[in-house]
This record gives structure tokens, C-alpha cells and sequence, in this order.
């Protein structure tokens, strides 16, 4: 027996019904609503409407410079207090409630008994993780994690992370979706507290807090350091590839020549638990660079990286001069 | 007895040498050179200035595109094999050889030798600091760390360092000179190993490594996690700034408030050693952020981020569709 039928729904997510009305679930909405679908926002607070409507009127002239209507008022968006009339026509549902464990394994239990057996169940959870959501639930199979990067009507990244018990094929729908409303999808292979950005942006916070503590630089200036060099590049281009483009034309193994015995030191005076990098590590590591980008040579790749460098450099000029004349 | 006087030198960089003719020293070369400096550029091998008069070459499109004029062949940039040459008439020398510890030490024994008292001296090392490069100097007082972000014709950053004796003047002489040149300069307050923006990287390929060692995801989605969120982030707003908008209304209050714990725990999961983020230590951070961004309310702050992020994604958007036609 299959309990649900992702077939039918490849293409075809029209209504979702996004559950709780702060700051995610507004602009999850406006995402969905500037691509089109219906949406059903379903909060316990009476005032959840006045509150997203009034946060989508904040969104939509950021949405409109990019060329997406957003009427604050539009009829495909509804409200309701009732879980059950909330999500009873929903192709699929985005949580975006409270982050507490037994407050989201209720929420399933109670949406699984009145949603179609066909619904997709997504939590835009940054925390907890999809197999401990799904614990009381009937059809786990189903319930994956797609957390969003704040805020997610500006922001691409979607982290989908699957359950111990949740369906590929729930994955691969959910794919599709975020897909088609313009995000960029990531797919973790195994649930891990933080997934991945998360977990990258807590070992920056770590270490910029740890600097500032230790009074080798101020607050403001550290951000100055990130925004200047690291957060250019990484806007770019992402760790792997700039180690790639860092060796030169030798790429990541002349990174790894270059470099490794140094960042194994760094790591060991950060305090951190160093990352075993000996040379099957790295090995390993260069082969799977190459597979993702060793179809170019270097040269060609930093050629393609310097170009957008400049645009986003030009981009970032550009607007601090309006910003500049807005004052003016 | 005031061994250097750095007053006269304060807007007055003309003549600038570089030591070492590899990428690094190319790139500085070009941006002196756009900036209408005087450049002597002394290497030991014979071929350098064929390499680096080619590296120009290479380099000039990117800088046209940026409105800047390279002329590979100007006659404003001269080469020597004889260090003594190079030296003489320097207003500042900027050090790009190997990370020798030996071979710097003599090195700046040796330039001390030869070039004017008011010389400023600086290193691009990003590994080895001014007080132990300065050891067998007699005025080690000019002596400081000026760290680029590769490549320095287009990254921002410029980290100086100062060693224990190096005197403050020196320190706000290459700050106007590096600023004169359109660069942002962060000064450190304390000699660390890595400096702050590759601690910071060190961190961050940690984590990446580990994430790829554990299988969690591949070296692609990795990087596309990483560009498509934390990077466009980190591109128009540091980690402070970024945690103090996190907050919302509350600012960088409601972010520790709301956020300290979990990132604590997310640190020991990650095998971090954990930086002490009690009450005290909250807010201490606290004030130092409202210190540097206070002065706007946190709504304003926001707005001004969110049009910068939409102008980069824009420049991303447009570059890489002329890739993409590029290629048709």
C-alpha cells in the first residue's frame, strides 16, 4: 500500500496552508503568494491576520524592485483559526510554529487526521529535527524539514532534511517545489542539529565573539574584516570551490600542499577540534572537488568568479552611493 | 631621539617598493599602478619582470571593467634584481616573498640598511607576525603587518597588524595610505595567528570538511548552501550586525536572548570549545554592538540591509545570465 501519491503531485502544488503567522510564516506567504498559490494562514492569535497583512505591506515594495507584485490584500490569501478547516484542502503544509518539541508532535498528530493522505509536511524547524517531529505521526514518510534562510522571501536557501523514516519521493517533491518558486535547493543526506548553514554560521559567531572577547579588534571592525574579504567571496563562491580557485592552476590539491598543515595549526590554537586532513583525507576531499567542478580549468572558473566579483562589488558601490544621495 | 618622522609622510606615499614578483606581488603592483604610484618591483629571478608585466596583462580587463586604467607596459613600474637599488628611494616597501621566518628576518635587516629613515615597512605575510619578522631590526617601530585578501587589486580588505614595538604612527600612516588607495583597512589591536579574516575561514572550512567527512553533504551543496545564504549575508553585514538584525525590534538583546543557548550547544556538538556567552559576556556584546550601530533604530538598519541584499542578488542574477548568453 502507498500511503500517498507523490505522482500526482509533481507539478501540482497549488494550495498550501502555512501554520503560524510571525515572521518565517509572513514571508514564507509572500513567497507563495507572488508565485501564485493559494494560501491558507492558520495561527491560534485572532489577530494574525491584521498582523501578516500588514508585515506583507512591509514586503512588497522590496519584492516589487524585484519585479514581483504582492498585494497585501489579495483574496488567495485566507485566514482561519481552525486547524482542521486549515488544512483539509492543502497540497501541502509549511509549519512554522513555536520551537518546542511536544507543541509540533501534537500540531502532526492533529494535521495528519484532517489533511489529505496526499499532503506534503514540511517544518521550517531550524532545530528540531524531522524524526523527532514525527513520532506520533501515522505517516512519518511524508514530514521532512525545509528550513528556510531568513528571510525566506529574499533568501534562496532551502535546507531540506529528511526524517530517518521520511520518503525520497517526499523529498524529491519537495525539491520540485522549492525549485519552481525560484529557491535554491540543498539536500542533506543525514539530520544533523544546525543542518548546515547553521552550523557554519555558528563556528563564525564563535570565532568573531571569541576575537572580540580577547580585544584583538572591535565589534565594528570585524564585521569590516567579513563583509571586506570573506563574505564577497563566499557570496561568489562557496568554501570548496575558492579552496579550488586557492591553489591556482595546481587547484585543490595545491591548496591542500599549500595550506593544510597551516589551517590543521590554526584550528589547534582556535581551540577547535581539528578535522583529521592527512593525505587520504585530502585526497578523498580533491576527488570530490574535481567531480563538482573539474569539468573547468581553474583559470577559466576564476575568470567566471572575477567577473561576478566586480558585478557584486559594483552592485554593493552602486547602492551605498543611493543610500549616500537618500541622505543628501 | 625620533628615529622616523612620519609627519611629512602622512599624505606623501609616491614611490612604493614591492619585494617578490609572484601573484601576490603582481596584484599589489597593479593597484599601485592604477593609483598612480611609483613602483619598483625587486625579486631575485631574472624572469621576473616578464611574469609580472604578464600577470598585468591578465589583470588590466578586470580593472578596466572597474573604470581603472592598467598600462602593463608603463613606465612607472621598474624592476631590479638589487635589493639595495630597489630600496633607496622608497617611501614604502611592501613585502610579498616566502613565508620564511629566516629569510624575512634577514630581508628586513637588510632593506633597514639601505633606505630611508622615514620608510615604512610593511608584509603581506598572513602567517608570521611583525614582532617576530622585526627581530633583528633596529627600527622595528615602522615595522607592521599590511595582510590583503587575495587578490589585493579587488578585495577590500586590508588587515594591519601591528608587533609589539610597533609604534602607533606607523600603524595611521599605512591606515590614510591603504585608505587613499580605496581599500578598507581594519587595524588590530593584538598580534594573533591567522589575523581575523582567515581565522575566520579556518573555521568555516572546519566545519565544511566535516560536514563532507560525515557524508552529510556533498562538496556542491555545500558550497550552494553557503553562497545562496551566509555568503550574500556576510557580503552586506558582518556577524555582529547581522546577529543585532536577527534580534528584530529587540536588537542584539533579543538575539542572545533568544538564540545564546542554542548556539552554545550547537558549539559542543560541533566540538568546539566553547566561548563563555553568560550574562556578562551577552552584555558586554551587547553594548559594544550598540555602540557601533545604536545610533539607528534597528527597523531603519534592516531596510538598508535588505536593498543592498536585493542589489546583490540582482548583480548575481545579471552576471550570471551574461554567462549563460556567453555561452549561446
Amino acid at each position: 500500500m502507498d500511503p500517498f501519491c507523490w505522482g500526482g503531485h509533481m507539478q501540482d502544488i497549488r494550495r498550501v496552508t502555512v501554520v503560524g503567522g510571525g515572521l518565517i510564516g509572513a514571508s514564507w506567504c509572500a513567497l507563495f503568494l507572488v508565485h501564485g498559490l493559494e494560501v491558507v494562514l492558520h495561527d491560534v492569535v485572532p489577530d494574525a491576520e491584521r498582523r501578516v497583512r500588514e508585515e506583507l505591506q512591509r514586503i512588497s515594495p522590496v519584492l516589487q524592485s524585484l519585479g514581483l507584485v504582492l498585494d497585501p490584500q489579495t483574496p488567495r490569501l485566507s485566514f482561519t483559526l481552525d486547524l482542521a478547516d486549515a488544512v483539509r484542502h492543502a497540497d501541502a503544509v509549511q509549519e512554522c510554529g513555536p520551537e518546542r518539541l511536544a507543541f509540533k508532535q501534537d500540531l502532526w498528530a492533529r494535521i495528519e487526521r484532517h489533511c489529505s493522505p496526499t499532503t506534503l509536511l514540511m517544518s521550517s524547524s531550524s532545530g528540531i529535527t524531522a524524526s523527532m517531529q514525527s513520532r506520533r505521526m501515522n505517516t512519518p514518510e511524508r514530514m521532512l524539514i525545509a528550513h528556510p534562510f531568513n528571510p525566506p522571501h529574499l533568501i534562496p536557501l532551502v535546507e531540506l532534511v529528511p526524517g530517518r523514516r521520511t520518503d525520497a519521493r517526499a523529498m524529491a517533491v519537495a525539491q520540485v517545489f522549492f525549485t519552481g518558486l525560484g529557491k535554491r535547493v540543498v539536500r542533506l543526506r543525514k539530520e544533523i542539529p544546525g543542518f548546515v548553514a547553521n552550523r557554519i554560521q555558528a563556528a563564525v559567531i564563535r570565532e568573531s565573539v571569541s576575537l572580540v572577547r580577547q580585544g584583538v579588534v572591535s565589534v565594528e571592525d570585524l564585521d569590516v574584516a567579513v563583509t571586506q574579504s570573506l563574505g564577497l567571496r563566499w557570496a561568489v563562491g562557496g568554501p570548496f570551490i575558492s579552496a579550488h580557485l586557492g591553489g591556482g592552476a595546481g587547484g585543490i590539491r595545491a591548496f591542500w600542499g599549500q595550506f593544510a598543515t597551516g589551517l590543521q595549526l590554526l584550528w589547534l590554537h582556535m581551540r577547535l577540534k581539528p578535522v583529521w586532513l592527512g593525505r587520504g583525507a585530502q585526497l578523498d576531499l580533491a576527488e570530490a572537488v574535481e567531480k563538482a567542478y573539474g569539468a573547468k580549468p581553474v583559470a577559466e572558473l576564476a575568470m567566471a568568479r572575477d567577473r561576478q566579483q566586480n558585478a557584486v562589488l559594483g552592485a554593493l558601490r552602486a547602492s551605498l552611493d543611493t543610500s549616500e544621495d537618500d541622505k543628501a
